[in-house]
């Protein structure tokens, strides 16, 4: 099994519609096209959407390394409203991996190529293998 | 309209199953009992389930101060992972509120009382009336 | 040797006048008087400062448990500004408490009990026990 | 004046050492080399001097837009301790730039180009231009 067969159990991923396009070597690429039931009260994309689209990169991208990781603490920023049929990626990258700590950087932009939102996340490493 | 008929527009914490139970004076509660469909790919569950419902309490709390409010930047920790079948409370309140900036603070606790997941979160307050 | 004992080695707390009031079980309290060398260039504390305040409070409360702690990320908001003269106390509490991972929130007030900042902090526990 | 006379006068980034090497356009880079003065109870650098650094290229990027910007809120990941002697390099980025808040972020670097310590830091620019 590989890293994209093993996150395609991320099922609240699936529910919104987010998609794993790829994931090796401490990176990943998702992406989600926004949809009525993303919105909030103001008719934009809820904060959470953005959060699990990124989620679901750094997820992928922590633990293509072969350990089970998970997310120990994240920091976010709300660049630019996104609203209904825009198509939006969210990119992860590695800034750091350490024996029980790693920490990843997630952009998220539109078709554009304009920055929608930011995440810096830290990962624990446990001690179980992945069964990659 | 009050604050509660308002956020009932917020479709995505419709569609995933999110209740808001009260929002007053920058305070609010939420609740989520979680399903299946909100677990990731190592069976617990996914971190923008537990950002969505604070998020929810989070706008609820801010717009109820009567100013279109937007959250320009959060910072989470993830303090015990929960599972299928358990119901989860998140409970905002204020830190501070300015003309402009405001920030509260949401912890989301299970039905034990116990601390499952923390946000700090900062609010632009535009200058735009709510309809309540 | 005492928990302050060990913590009065912190040379840079020393350095910019912070003082460390007690520490015990997860808990700690700093204080210190805003002069002159602690502003920044438009005349308010500089956020270093608070952030130095904040951490040796932090690094108080989390080894105080016995095991060398340390800070692996952190979230800190600027909620109020402050001016020579005043005196800030830090106040730090243990959000929660597992083997390798700890968090810790911190306040910041000044003497009318006015909030200035607050810092949310993570800490990593090193198998090494402290010489307490 | 220029943005590096007016940040010439952030007494506390003075006070430890700090040296703003060049700000322009968003941007700003800032070195300090590590002395004993600069050290924690466990002998490598305190979390408060690399926040100084940090947030003296961040107030130097914000500022050079012309306007007066303070940090609202911020977050910080230590990646790898420095120790007495080391000289390290923090370099700000310009992430988004509104009418009323702006984003930055930035790397602390060894002179090895190794990363130590990243910050993402959200301004408020206020109403009032600098007198640059």
């Amino acid at each position: 099994m590989g890293i994209k067969e093993f996150m395609s159990n991320d099922r609240f991923a699936n529910f919104i519609g987010a998609e794993l396009l790829e994931a090796a070597n401490g990176t990943a690429t998702a992406k989600l096209t926004i949809k009525e039931q993303h919105l909030n009260g103001v008719d934009i994309t809820q904060g959470g959407v953005l959060f699990t689209l990124a989620d679901l990169a750094f997820a992928a991208a922590a633990n293509s390394r072969g350990k089970v990781a998970v997310m120990l603490t994240s920091s976010a920023s709300f660049i630019k409203a996104t609203a209904c049929g825009e198509t939006i990626y969210a990119k992860a990258s590695e800034i750091s991996l350490h024996k029980r700590i790693a920490t990843y950087h997630i952009d998220i932009k539109n078709e554009k190529g304009e920055l929608i939102f930011t995440l810096e996340g830290t990962a624990y490493r446990k001690d179980i293998d992945l069964p990659l």
